[in-house]
């Protein structure tokens, strides 16, 4: 089966089991996540006390940790959240949001990459650029290890080598690899980041997409991950057909409207998926 | 009256009094509650540090409490606020959300239950029997205490008695019972499930209602809840009509339009009331 | 050339410059306020931890502060966040929330307007008043301060006096000024009141008009506020006609829209401007 296939399957079974997806994220974009994960056919639980961040962990299918709004509180709740799916073999899901543009933001994603075991590691490129230890500059990754057109193959297999994980490098072209397989996801629309959380819910989605990896004999969280990346690439080209021109309030709704409505079916057609 | 009629009066009253109501509530669908309280007449106020809790509430007409996403922090908030709200005779509808899920979540739902009186307890199956101090299995109440039948008619009438309060057990058929009345409502959709808050959002204009029955000679909390949950479910009708082909986004926003637009002469019409 | 002029020009500079918007801001809006901030062509960042608030806001052009949900954890950051702007230069809009419903609000509002120079303060007339020093009745301010009709101006005017700042009082018809010049927009819709956050938009988006406005040789907020108030209620007038009708909902999403459509030709053929 191609990796397109196989994503698609998962979203397949993803509607089929329903997973439980515990999510530690950031108030901004938290409701979006929530009903994203409704959308693709998940179930959302959010979470973030000390107090019951591991409790929770425990009866879910998938922890996703997103650095968006972070604090000392849930800080914590991350680390102890995500000891608790290792040791529970639940897949974890780290959107290092915003990695590189602060302190606490750096010493927080070394601090989750260095004591838990991660299975899709997703952010843009500067961000995964972080994560991998690479040299940030405002025009990207430092040009001695990458030129502009490889830049984000180069950083992915870099931080999937190092946290040997998946990375998940959206922009313009998705780059997803495992450090062997890279694909490239062309789906798409600019549109999206014109709305805020479209990288959380994309995160978010993951979550159900590993979950239901998880239960396969080999799971393939490549593919897991190309499958929510292409979800969020094919509801912003559906979304920019129906509301594109009316602005980016309708373009947002439209996004969950497609989300909501994507099937195994439609992904295999819809999917340009290159894979190297 | 019948229980629908004297529902349909409160929402006219909602619409006429405009009722201050308290939220002290989860960062998830906190916006949705504060946009449905508006939408269905009423005037939302968010406050949750234990420094101005009790102070908002003091000039607050209702007080709603969600346990959605417990905090340290605001848990004292709640307890402060729903002692002060006692204090000064202002309803309180508390929504113990996820209650069975964690040990942080029963031990809170305890403590608030046996500190502050409410008027109204709503919540799903679980989550009230948990209340009630019934055994919550996977499958729903433990089958010695109730078959799945009577399910919600035993678990809210033995809340109900335990608390000396309205019980309002929301599912495919609504029941709400003050132990001795019961009514059962059958208004609704199912794809009101596949939006995150929609029990939120009726917990939280639950508190409009019962500010406009508080204002009553003899405050009738069984209609003020009849009325919040049927709001809900009409909304839900409304919106799968216009809606529910499109997605979950647009289904989502047709629920807020059609809480803005329900009128006492509406929810007349729409009602299908059972009283017992 | 006119405020209008100033205000619409400032509007066609935040579409080129895409300044980035530091926002320590309330939960409950905080999604649309990213929203309204991407709509109208800013780059929103929100981050309020003490760890990190003063590193974000010295990468940001401009920061917003709004006291929308008050904790002890993020007035120090708000503090030390608006210290680090002044010390940059860069500009600081204030939304005293609440100002005057409790102690903490009180407090905090004067914490932050003694510790930090704000360059606009944003707010109704009851917060703006309390920000003046004004006696605040449940009918608006004090009599013997000012008759109804110019109650907002002589508030506004105390306020930017006493600040050193511009003072936007929103309303039906919105005053604005920097103690000197006075200009008052009758742009807007009621049915604005009807959805949660407008205001918190509002202050949100003069963020990213205040950041445009520090780049010119001599920063005019007057004419920033202008822009950004004027913007919102552009929004609408223009979201009323399309989906006023339907329900608050879709107004809602109608006002975002709006704002993303929004251009500085639209914007000097609607304005509603008298100058004083």
């Amino acid at each position: 089966m191609t990796i397109l296939e196989n994503a698609a399957e998962l979203l397949g079974k993803v509607r089929e089991q329903v997973p439980l997806v515990h999510n530690i994220t950031n108030y901004v974009t938290v409701n979006d996540c929530a009903n994203a994960l409704l959308a693709i056919g998940g179930s959302p639980i959010m979470a973030d006390d000390i107090a019951e961040a591991a409790d929770i962990t425990a009866i879910s299918s998938a922890l996703v940790l997103n650095m968006g709004t972070l604090n000392a509180r849930t800080i914590q709740s991350m680390l102890e959240a995500g000891k608790k799916a290792n040791e529970l073999g639940i897949p974890v899901v780290f959107d290092p949001v915003g990695a590189g543009a602060s302190a606490l933001r750096n010493e927080t994603a070394e601090r989750i990459l260095s004591q838990v075991k991660i299975a899709v590691l997703r952010g843009n490129l500067s961000e995964i650029s972080f994560a991998a230890g690479l040299e940030v500059s405002p025009k990207g990754v430092d040009s001695s290890e990458a030129d502009s057109n490889n830049d984000a193959a180069v950083v992915g297999r870099r931080a999937a080598e190092k946290y040997h994980c998946v990375a998940a490098v959206t922009g313009a072209v998705d780059v997803i690899t495992d450090g062997k397989r890279v694909v490239r996801i062309s789906n798409g629309h600019r549109m999206l980041s014109r709305v805020t959380g479209t990288g959380c819910m994309t995160s978010a989605i993951t979550g159900a997409f590993a979950a239901a990896a998880s239960r396969e004999e080999h799971p393939d969280y490549l593919a897991a991950a190309a499958g929510s990346v292409a979800s969020m690439g094919m509801a912003g080209e559906l979304a920019y057909k129906k509301a594109g021109k009316t602005g980016t309030g309708s373009f947002h709704i439209a996004v969950i409207d497609a989300l909501s409505c994507l099937d195994t079916e439609k992904m295999k057609e819809m999917g340009r998926f290159e894979e190297e």
